[in-house]
């Protein structure tokens, strides 16, 4: 299974295209947009986020509610276009007409100059275009088909919230909880927070932020319930699952780093602590007792829940300026900003449950009778009788 | 540029192809053998390490000291194979033949029970022959030839060892070094930090851990000197050099978690101490007041060095024992060892080093002109011209 | 550079995403369309090829008439799909809906069957919607932006029919001629020959298998002029650049043979009448007596023009029928038939020249510096300098 | 699955890693040695055929002789290496050592010129020893593990030689005939054909054609008995197992045409004597009346047997000489030889069987539930049952 997107922030739309899901699929629209204005919403958004409501449009590879087995085409409209028609139009312009808002003071933290050396873009509008987080709109649609795919193989997961800007969730709030109970915890949150008590200060640290002209980063945490033990392979070291689902994660905007389990922690503890005592009973077959090594053993799933988590920095557009220089003029200036959220990391736990979706469910097409769902689904359960007697 | 690795921790040899590298590139094992050399070195490892020399052949690719654009194999003997040529052997054995060695009892930590369940395997010994960090040796040769390559384009980098059960270096001990002399201060240090206040504490931690038995991780960072900006791109998800990168890291056996620049703190800190200043002057270009993120924004290079750091776990291989279950008989023990190593973070850094190595050396030759290396080099200094200029 | 395609022939459109274009490439969708409405042209085709006017709008990655790195999106709208909105419709129906134009019948020579067991699909119309040569219309709209950016290169390319039915052109007709000469000849002629003595019996002959309720398929044959030597690789089996080439032209619908330069005839011929002798003088560098291999040795370019054949299959969409079994009674029956053409080989002769457009355009940016089109330009010119001195 | 080979012609050996083979296939060298040996023969081979006789070790991912899941090494030594060691060492030399047999000649009709100003190689030999078809011997040993694994699957295939130098076989000699019938046939052959009546003819002209130091070419077919229907796909074109099969036989060493079924014959004959009719019996499930289309519709597998030819070129190193350009002198010269067949069809027909054996294994694997044969195989069995039925 692969997928490409496509879009510019202010262009006419975002496009995805899924190729490899599996026929029979049933999947509408209404699934993947229920997860957009989840992406949407969190304390601290900015002004674009309120006046946006993205809709995903499915228009190829499913017919009557079921997907084809031919690519899956997804498509959310800018409703803001109309006013960006001149500063983004695609038809080529006269050499006399000036181009409106052009750019050429690079922010610090984004992408502006590194992509404007990259591509020769003098109007580094050309880059943020692209470089910008609308981009993660699409990626939550991908994933929202994964999830889907997901969801009918008995696989659920919840991301949340874990740290904003230093304060942190106690993690006792949701040891032991289902992924269901701790949706439900998070669906009602503000900040997207599986323990409520850390709420209130979450929201007022972002509030305060944002009176600053700051901005604050945070931590999330993705977990997945329901895998098979033995997804992913040793066998060569990029087959790995884990290491594809670091690169997921690493790969949405402005995250800086990824781990598994209790992650860094098992910097700090004697090996003794750290790993996870196999059990069997009749019932479940193979369990463990611990779950430190958050779901994965030589790259490949122990059956446990995956448990991984990311950072994100905070936002790089800032009211409160940085250093910066001008590329026309060599000269240096404070950087602009483009309007922006003083805190978007409610919203980056659902980008980044997404992007770990879709890791999950490639890995199982990969490993499985794929082409359509009843055989995949007999094949699954067939080998998860298989792993259970063992 | 790709490759593979085959070979078992006890069968004949370790084995790479390396496809696509340039051709021209002045490459013989000596380059390979020292860094193999480092790799078997560090306070704390087992007596394995000891009588094993690890050396490398290189058997294709490479006609009088030059590579020649065609693959390059690299060929590690096992020199203990003639003792394993019975438990190993290749060739069928008869039915009645009872196989020895046989293993059972999956150990926690391991890929033993997942890699069993996978591949259909009774005699768990099928799985960790090759589950085992063995295999990092030929990974380490392998990003040995890419380093050669990185030097040749004016690329030099070095690992450090930066925590060890919760034994932290200082940063400030480091900071503000070039490369060249971290690599001399970690040359000489039994741990391979670049801090040598911390070494001794280190060293008696490692050798009261192994008299209880158990095992420690820890934390090594990998520091990449002269990379032009803009390699990488942010116009896919999947083309992120950091992204890949965390992703070769993650791969490395037993590591768990992976950050760039200041990584988690960034969960802790106001945006305005985040981001690095943009600043240019004649003769350097663009530059940054500081390198909080590690050398990447938008997925690519910044020029700035790249700084990650990866987590490994404590080695699962205990002498003091897990409970489990054998799979035979569903009845729990405590698991057994194979012999070890207490801590083998120092080693880890070295191959952390590599497999960064790898990345950044298949990024540049994706980007640039690059079948042979003088065509390369003109192409880059071209680059690096122009965007100094930009 | 990659791309996918999607949409079905009755769906509401066609899309294409194509991932990695050089930035600063000048692109608009008056390019593409010109090449659309040479596809649906060609004596022989059917109503449904009349009544489309396909045109394509590009919705991203181009910004004032220029590529801006990022992904290009192509859509081609289905003006037909407000006819088809009930049996093509993408949201679930009611389990009591009845489904109109159900198909249990599959065809001889379609993916019909084939893709039914596959997929799970028993109404094959969920087969025949995708594997419609109608996506060759996207196939095209991506070769066409390829093309755009060989021409910038400094690279042509044409392509012209030369054999239908069994009637062949006369080579000595276009031999020795330039691309831009042939192009001239096909593009004036009613089945895109280069030999108008051949046009009036072609065209006499489709007419007549139409009368019949019979197909005839053909040959058709892609010229590429200004490639430079050395574009390809011999070092692995997979980075030959005429086998790429050869599997782009077997993929298209319907075509089941391909050849370069005198192909199935060097069965025929010594190897004394078959190689190309080198020249060499001051002016053009390397040069070639004869180009009996099709531009091509040892998986590389020669600097030769590329010349590449295909053989397409006659349409298998017969009103002369064809003998089946409908899937539901498992009862022979005669195969039903969709509305389509006697011979669709000029049309195919557009399709392959875009597909190897594709593959020429592909390889030239996986050897270059490609990440904008001045850099690639002087880098090729370079490269071209120094081939010709060597 | 995947490979990669590595190897100069003279250098001290070949090698090939194996990623991604099914757990427990019963595995030993001598299931590919035979295949090795095959390929060394037929009438018309050169004296080194005769010298060498290629074995291969495996040297990784085979226990007990079943494979494990991970990475298998096959190793073809070069017995002939002590002669070439100065000449191909991998060690530097001294600048002031004079490198012998330097080649600055390059032969029309090999890689020699064309890779020379790729890598930058002005001792050609740099090229031609990885050019050379020597590497094909590590192709069939790879091919021959391939159709091991398809063995345990029920699939059988064999190739014959169809034409060599304009002198074809008769069909009529073979049609409907088995798999294994004309394999008998053939391996009794002197040049690898399935009609007995043509042997006498070709090795006569590959006699004569030898007197007077010239070479000649040929077809090749491969036949693939027992494949499942369904396999491949039509719903990407990148996915079309024709397409991918194409590549492989292109990929061939002077390899310049495929085709499958009747191939070029379908531009000379009408739709309706060419597509395959559908039948359907309790028996069998869904059959065809005629096989012309040569097992495949729409990219995918019809159930029939596949039927792929390919086109080889007359060997370009001939004893008569062929006009070309000295690199260091610029001067015209006659085309020096290196030690040569004068006839290799009957190999290449080898040769081609692998590659194909490679694609459909790799395509059987991609579409199944495929760690280890046990579960393959019934996941097949499975497939088959429901095909039936369908």
């Amino acid at each position: 299974m692969r997928y490409l997107t496509a879009g510019e922030s202010h262009g006419p739309q975002l496009t995805a295209i899924i190729e490899g899901l599996p026929a029979q699929l049933p999947l509408t629209a209404e699934m993947i947009n229920k997860e957009l204005k989840r992406r949407q919403g969190g304390h601290g958004r900015g002004r674009r986020m309120q006046i946006e409501t993205d809709t995903v449009e499915i228009v190829s590879g499913v017919r009557h509610g079921k997907t084809l087995g031919s690519p899956v085409t997804l498509v959310v409209t800018n409703d803001d276009w109309k006013h960006w028609t001149n500063i983004m139009g695609i038809e080529p312009i006269e050499d006399t007409e000036e181009v409106k808002r052009k750019i050429s003071r690079p922010r610090p933290g984004h992408a502006d100059l590194n992509g404007g050396m990259k591509y020769g873009h003098r109007d580094l509008r050309n880059v943020l275009e692209r470089s910008s987080a609308r981009e993660t709109t699409v990626r939550v649609a991908v994933g929202a088909v994964a999830k889907q795919l997901l969801s009918q193989l008995g696989i659920e997961m919840v991301s949340h919230v874990t740290e904003i800007g230093g304060i942190k969730v106690n993690p006792e709030s949701y040891n032991g909880k289902s992924v269901a109970e701790i949706r439900e915890a998070v669906e009602k949150d503000a900040v997207y927070c599986a323990d409520p008590s850390a709420t209130q200060q979450m929201t007022d640290l972002i509030d305060e932020t944002k009176k600053n002209g700051d901005s604050i980063g945070g931590t999330v945490e993705v977990i997945v319930e329901g895998m098979p033990a033995g997804i992913g392979s040793y066998v060569h070291y990029d087959r790995k699952l884990d290491a594809k689902m670091a690169a997921a994660v690493m790969s949405i905007n402005a995250f800086k780093g990824v781990e598994f389990g209790i992650g860094f922690e098992m910097a700090r503890k004697p090996g003794s602590e750290v790993h996870d005592e196999i059990l069997w009973n009749e019932t479940e077959g193979y369990t463990r007792k611990t779950n430190n090594l958050g779901g994965f053993e030589g790259g490949m799933t122990t059956g446990m829940p995956i448990v991984v988590r990311g950072v994100m920095k905070p936002i790089p557009t800032l009211y409160k300026p940085l250093q910066s220089v001008d590329i026309e003029t060599k000269e240096p200036f404070q950087a602009s900003i483009e309007r922006s959220d003083s805190c978007a990391v409610p919203a980056a736990s659902i980008v980044a449950e997404h992007v770990v979706a879709w890791e999950v469910a490639n890995a199982l097409l990969e490993q499985f009778d794929a082409d359509q769902l009843p055989r995949l689904q007999d094949n699954i359960a067939n080998y998860l009788s298989y792993t259970k007697e063992f």
